[in-house]
């Protein structure tokens, strides 16, 4: 069974005070069936990304409140694990699909997280962590340098390297319009940024965001072969994987295990390597993250990709796989539960062909990595044309 | 392809001062594993239903956090759809089931409710209505009274009639030991209990109540016929569908029409009528509830049924269907994410003939309907020997 995504749209991410959580997931649907050229009613259920409408909006049953927003009655339910919500929310509606219940659903991710002062965003994020972080003032800035620190303790990754993340995404947002941070920055303004968790520095964290993403997956052969200009793009795995919530019951914080798991398994059914894919969107929540998802996924071995990145390699215009083309979670933004989806949404403009001034020369193959918390949710998201 | 309940667990309900939601869910799933009999490394996925825990304990990601608690490594995330939210984990978990993905999948519910202030509360459940309605002021109470005028006034439904239905699960709580509120109220108590919004009283409606329940569902032909000894119990259909969030976007007041809706497809999918169906879990989450669910679902034709469990029909030892053997969300006790998956656990014991006192004499079909909301979201799952 063919699963193929026939229809993207995210809005744009930011600060969007005058869009509200129902407005901000009405569009994104409704633009996701203006690019599939699709009738509402086709649509059979749908799968809700969210983590935190509840603590910030006083909103939960999402599924039902956007299904009537945008006047589409079918089944729809909320999934959550915290920033892998989007992710998590594919993974339920590709196994719907697979099960044959339904052959068009949509997925959509929405967050609205800038209308609340920055102590309570910081306490809403931290209920992904365990109640011991959460007892000890750890925020997610502080469990992120926990893995920083120990990487550079076994592999001398240093913080230029940690940068250089920064610095290419930022780079490649320059090309997305629906970016929150559409600018460049320098390795140097990294390094002077605020430090915030040593050694993680403001720029070395991705923002809070508003926004949200939508896509449209069908096992229906007439909508899958309808439009014969279109590359056509389809999901070969999603796979998902559950760590420890906390850092403290793991044995090793070198690396985040749900994302080896998760990835191992999807590559396993895709039936592809590493080395096959072109573009991939990871979930570089702060920048230590990049570096270890490109080696947890097995795109270099551990310890090399911070010197990689460093060099050059995965960004636009070099040889080899390009990460984070939208900007990733540093510079497009991270309205949490849609950043799973809006990743899929990266990775589909850049298999057709539609990416503009930041399309990567013949992306066959596209991969993306959302991740709940400091690691305990990962989903791994194999495409192919 | 069958999908069997081979695990059922609940923890006593109620004001559990002593418990946290950690370990209520432990308590849950082990004694699920134990009386399944099977070891914990079988389980290959969970789905966990639970609505408040973000709001009232900090805490999201529950997948990964109750996977960490029971030491079971495996992929396992959260659903929410307000009361419902057990409901739709179960139908996730069929779901799965049904795509071949999973053998064998544990579905749990937790709910801990009791720590916080009645207005915080009521608040928090309030996130399951709609904008409109937290700003008038109403709460849940409020909107199923709307729904129980409504009722009245189409049908001379009576306020005896409502009354009747929480005496009938108050005395079936008599009968089980995890019950809440196990003891009896008469028709006058109820009539003479403070006016909670008319014509509502405090005893036509459920509590807050702290609890967890957990069921395990394998396609596993070798677990299924394992016990030769024990009645099996097989998921025949779990269905759900969605109205609008707010009662104001409705055109009638006196039908859920997700019950409906999901009540129909349900019966279709298992090939069996109402009148097929000999034990029922209904949402009474306020007395009229039951009422709705009674005729929404078929077993009554609008107006009849508040008459005829005034008479007695759907009590022990009355013919035909018996409903809320476990007490209901009334006397059993409502921790919202668990209840979905409690009426499953109730609806089983009838069918293996070890409900106890409260045994239905030749349960061979048993249904459970869970609601979101003020009927958003419905869930309605048919059982069969």
């Amino acid at each position: 069974m063919d699963i193929n995504v026939i229809g993207i749209a995210t809005t744009k991410f930011g600060e969007l005070w005058d869009k509200s959580l129902r407005s901000l997931a009405k569009e994104a649907a409704l633009e996701a069936l203006i690019d599939a050229g699709l009738e509402k009613k086709k649509i059979e259920a749908m799968y809700v990304g969210n983590m935190l409408s509840g603590m910030f909006s006083g909103q939960q049953q999402l599924g039902p409140l956007i299904s009537e927003e945008i006047g589409l009655p079918v089944f729809s339910t909320r999934i959550e694990g915290a920033c892998a919500s989007g992710g998590l929310a594919l993974h339920e509606a590709v196994r719907v699909l697979e099960s044959g219940r339904f052959e068009t659903v949509m997925v959509l991710g929405v967050e609205k997280m800038t209308d609340r002062n920055q102590d309570f965003v910081a306490m809403g994020l931290m209920s992904a962590g365990s109640d011991a972080e959460r007892q000890a003032g750890a925020t997610f800035p502080a469990l992120y340098a926990l893995l920083a620190k120990s990487h550079m303790d076994h592999y001398q990754t240093t913080s230029e390297m940690l940068a250089s993340v920064a610095v290419k995404n930022h780079f490649h947002a320059t090309f997305n319009q629906k970016a929150q941070f559409p600018f460049p920055i320098t390795i140097e303004q990294v390094l002077k940024s605020t430090l915030i968790a040593d050694p993680l520095r403001l720029l070395d964290c991705s923002p809070i965001t508003d926004g949200a993403a939508a896509i449209i997956l069908t096992t229906n052969k007439f909508l899958i072969d309808r439009d014969s200009k279109r590359n056509k793009v389809k999901v070969v795995a999603c796979e998902a994987a559950t760590d420890t919530i906390g850092l403290a019951q793991r044995t090793s914080l070198i690396e985040l295990k749900a994302t080896q798991i998760a990835g191992r398994e999807a590559f396993k059914r895709a039936g592809l390597l590493p080395g096959d894919v072109d573009v991939a969107e990871l979930h570089d929540c702060f920048s230590i993250a990049e570096i270890l998802a490109l080696e947890d996924l097995g795109f270099y071995k551990k310890g090399e990709a911070g010197p990689k990145v460093l060099s050059g390699e995965t960004k636009i215009g070099s040889k080899g796989l390009i990460t984070n083309t939208s900007g990733g979670l540093k510079a497009c933004g991270h309205p949490v539960g849609a950043t799973g989806v809006k990743q899929v949404v990266e990775v589909v403009l850049q298999m057709r062909g539609e990416a503009g001034k930041k399309q990567v020369d013949k992306a066959k193959v596209g991969l993306c990595q959302n991740v709940g918390g400091s690691g305990a949710t990962a989903v791994v998201t194999i495409l192919k044309n």
